[in-house]
């Protein structure tokens, strides 16, 4: 996927990107009209869809666009109680910039489609922009692995997988791969040396790691002379290594297709009915949720799951909670401790994320030295668990960067502030 | 797409379709594995998704295949009260080659994947077959194509759309093409001189209209020279004319696509969210629904539904009520009283469905002259009403013929030996 921010659109300014509301997917009109004019068109087969501004329609409306594994909601839909504040719109932060803003600011200054606050296990806060809405499907990207993260976890608890184990032990076909040699703890906190560089912004010449994954996966469409990889896990078995296994966290998204292979074989199901069984049926979720889905039917569990708002802020609530649920223990209350204690912050250091100095990854899941767990998404998705406040946030964005190294400048001091705010 | 009856699969018996219990999905194995074997994928993009038996797996899987947009669903589920009767199975039919069988070898005959019978509003009986499953969203194909009728025939009701204007004055694009001088009411009742052949059978040089279609559509892939037509609109308004309008009934799926294109302009939305409004959420539907989109994101009302089988058993119990369902009237009593009068026999005769003579087709429904109401898709899906005997019948199949023809012989012989010991 070409992640560049940048401008084709005929009468969209060019020379950095636009502002939130220059860029609001429902004034710009994309994909309106039958048939939308070409102008308006946000496309899968041009690759248009990964281009800003198309993508915040296109991260709203994602199904459309590629294949989807569903994930049914069934049931009774558990209560998010609502009591919204009407004073935390003008909740004044400072970004790491040095910027004085409020909270409303905050929200457009990172292109934010719809964010949820809950505080002790209410709603008080919620917002929706552009073209998302409570029922929409929209792209969580890599918070997708922080469940395949917990899917690990959970199946650890029961002895169907041993974090010590290597993975080609698992997933025979990894033997002779970059991470056939790693341990299954190695690859879940992302401690490996796959050679493979996370890198969004499109090269000018070849193509970038990022494209040949998504060429594997099916989100950008193949020349005829295609000969990559077909498919996530053979794109993951198809990467060599480049250092030792065990040392510094280095972000790299095929560990993450590795481990949802471990987690497939182990438990004999696919991602979308472990996601299904394990959260989105007894948790009472409010909406449906999708999941991209390879040409051989492989979910993305690297970055294609598509959910609501408020489903997402239930699965933060749900572990704020030691992991039950409306009565019921989703994560065994032993990987949920696991989760809020983090990684090795030495490990970490070298990356000096914006606004988590001291912080910490394992289990697919961010870690701030505050305590507070986080699941990421490019382009500004996330839930957001500060325990000791009692607080969950849920949002949803369409960041011209990629990388939240381009918001948590402003998201993170938003956060600190919000949940101040809320303690006072 | 390639509806011929071709057995590709390595091991699978060649010479003619292997019957209902050997061609089993689940039995076979398709998509199974992490991930599947070569042997085992049925893909979009190398065309085995339209091979039988592979799409005994894919009709229940197809937005695994190809995009699509949500239908959500929303409240309170509406019941359908269940009382299942032990003595159906055993019914005796005689088919119209004079075979004598019972119901439960019917529904292997046809390769039933899920049937369900209404009579009175209770569930009676109820059966799943292979891959099918409550909450499966199963390909509907044509019975897309009544909703999109019914669509059509509540915008006349409410004045948005002039039954005569021609099709032209509301879609201008259309203007010039086969189907710009024809009127809406010849377009409902498929009585235009379209040019386009329904041949489901693949040739052995070039592309059938039907592929021409799909491949406009996205349900096959495009080679780098495609310089077809973009989209189902854009695929009506490629389509000459071959003959006079308001002759025969002749069955023509692009009608359909001009009827969704006046009835998105009529009335400002895209087909998925008039379904969604109009039937979704008003009547309680137990699932999500979905429907299949091309490159532009527009639906294919032609065939491109998706929706459970007890969804499409509600929409016909509605139907048969007389347009209401749980206090709300959902289609406008006018336009039920039309459906249920069908159309001209004597237009119609000429097709010699097998198991409807004098039988008729008006609106975008199928009639028998018994007065019952069919919507029909290919490879046996269908919505079955029978006022007369309270009966409503829905089921959903993936029969190796396309056409009907392939098995009303037994069908229809088989709903009146039911509906005759429903009556007893």
């Amino acid at each position: 996927m070409n992640h560049t921010a940048s401008t084709h659109v005929a009468g969209f300014a060019h020379g950095g990107s636009a502002d939130a509301a220059s860029s609001d997917p429902a004034a710009l009109g994309w994909m309106a009209g039958s048939p939308p004019p070409a102008s308006a068109q946000v496309r899968w087969d041009d690759g248009s869809m990964w281009r800003f501004p198309q993508w915040r329609w296109g991260f709203s409306n994602m199904r459309m666009l590629v294949p989807t594994a569903g994930i049914p909601r069934a049931g009774a839909i558990s209560p998010l109680p609502l009591a919204l504040r009407d004073d935390l719109d003008d909740v004044v932060l400072t970004t790491l910039d040095g910027a004085a803003m409020t909270w409303r600011e905050s929200l457009a200054a990172t292109y934010t489609d719809a964010i949820l606050v809950l505080h002790h296990g209410t709603v008080v806060h919620e917002r929706w922009f552009g073209v998302t809405r409570p029922d929409t499907q929209h792209i969580l990207f890599s918070v997708t692995k922080s469940l395949v993260g917990l899917l690990a976890e959970m199946l650890i608890e029961t002895g169907q997988l041993q974090e010590h184990a290597l993975a080609a032990q698992i997933v025979p076909e990894l033997a002779g791969s970059g991470l056939g040699n790693a341990t299954l703890r190695q690859i879940l906190d992302m401690r490996t040396g796959l050679a493979f560089s996370e890198d969004y912004v499109a090269g000018h010449t070849g193509l970038t790691d990022v494209q040949r994954m998504s060429l594997a996966g099916g989100w950008m469409p193949r020349h005829a002379d295609h000969d990559g990889p077909d498919g996530h896990f053979a794109f993951v078995a198809s990467l060599g290594q480049t250092a030792a296994h065990g040392g510094d966290f280095v972000y790299r998204t095929p560990n993450t297709s590795a481990l949802q292979w471990l987690v497939e074989r182990a438990s004999g199901q696919p991602l979308a009915a472990l996601i299904r069984d394990h959260f989105w049926q007894p948790m009472g979720m409010e909406c449906d949720a999708a999941i991209a889905v390879d040409r051989l039917g492989t979910a993305f569990g690297g970055g294609g799951l598509m959910a609501s708002l408020r489903d997402i802020a239930r699965l933060g609530e749900m572990l704020r909670l030691g992991g039950r649920w409306h009565g019921a223990q989703i994560v065994p209350e032993a990987v949920v401790a696991r989760l809020f204690r983090g990684g090795d912050p030495a490990a970490f250091a070298h990356v000096a994320y914006p606004g988590n100095p001291d912080g910490s990854y394992a289990s697919q899941w961010w870690h701030r030295a505050g305590g507070q767990a986080m699941a990421l998404g490019v382009h500004g998705q996330g839930i957001y668990i500060d325990r000791a406040a009692g607080v969950v946030i849920a949002r949803l964005g369409s960041h011209p960067v990629a990388s939240n190294r381009g918001n948590m400048g402003v998201t993170i001091p938003a956060y600190d502030a919000l949940v101040a705010a809320l303690g006072r």
